[in-house]
């Protein structure tokens, strides 16, 4: 079973992410995004899920009009771990 | 400029489509939905964001895995549309 990131761990890892922060309240990590349009958003939303079940491992995300915001975590380890770092990875790569 | 809707029209209107109801804090409708995995939960969400750009009204999304939370409301009305009813009977129409 895959284990969550110690909290140092995790700060290491979101300080070489861009523009991702701990969530609030729970062990998850997230990022607002904004782009020109719904087009745009929704075609940045379509990479993230092809990539999304192909890691069988699923954002919770938010989208209005050309806002999205993801929230990252890893059910089965109750907080973050590096499946989490992978996807948010993988998202700061088609948003560079 | 569109209006929105009256409370007996949104009542109306609401009572004819299928499971929406109206936002508790705000001017709006709302309906949660649930599908067998994330495949079939996104691409309901593809089917959406079609028709969405097609009418150029967007909705307020949220997903997790297999589940859609929808939120529609006319931000130019400040409130419940027959725009919003438009696009929430399609969205009834592809979940029959």
């Amino acid at each position: 079973m895959i284990q969550k990131l110690t909290s140092e761990e995790r700060a290491g890892q979101i300080a070489q992410l861009h523009g991702w922060q701990a969530a609030a309240n729970r062990d998850a990590i997230e990022r607002n995004f904004e782009f020109a349009d719904f087009n745009e958003a929704f075609g940045f939303m379509a990479r993230v899920a092809i990539k999304a079940q192909e890691m069988d491992h699923h954002p919770e995300w938010f989208n209005v009009y050309n806002k999205v915001n993801i929230t990252l975590s890893t059910h089965e380890a109750d907080g973050v771990t590096q499946r989490d770092i992978e996807l948010a990875s993988f998202i700061d790569s088609i948003t560079a």
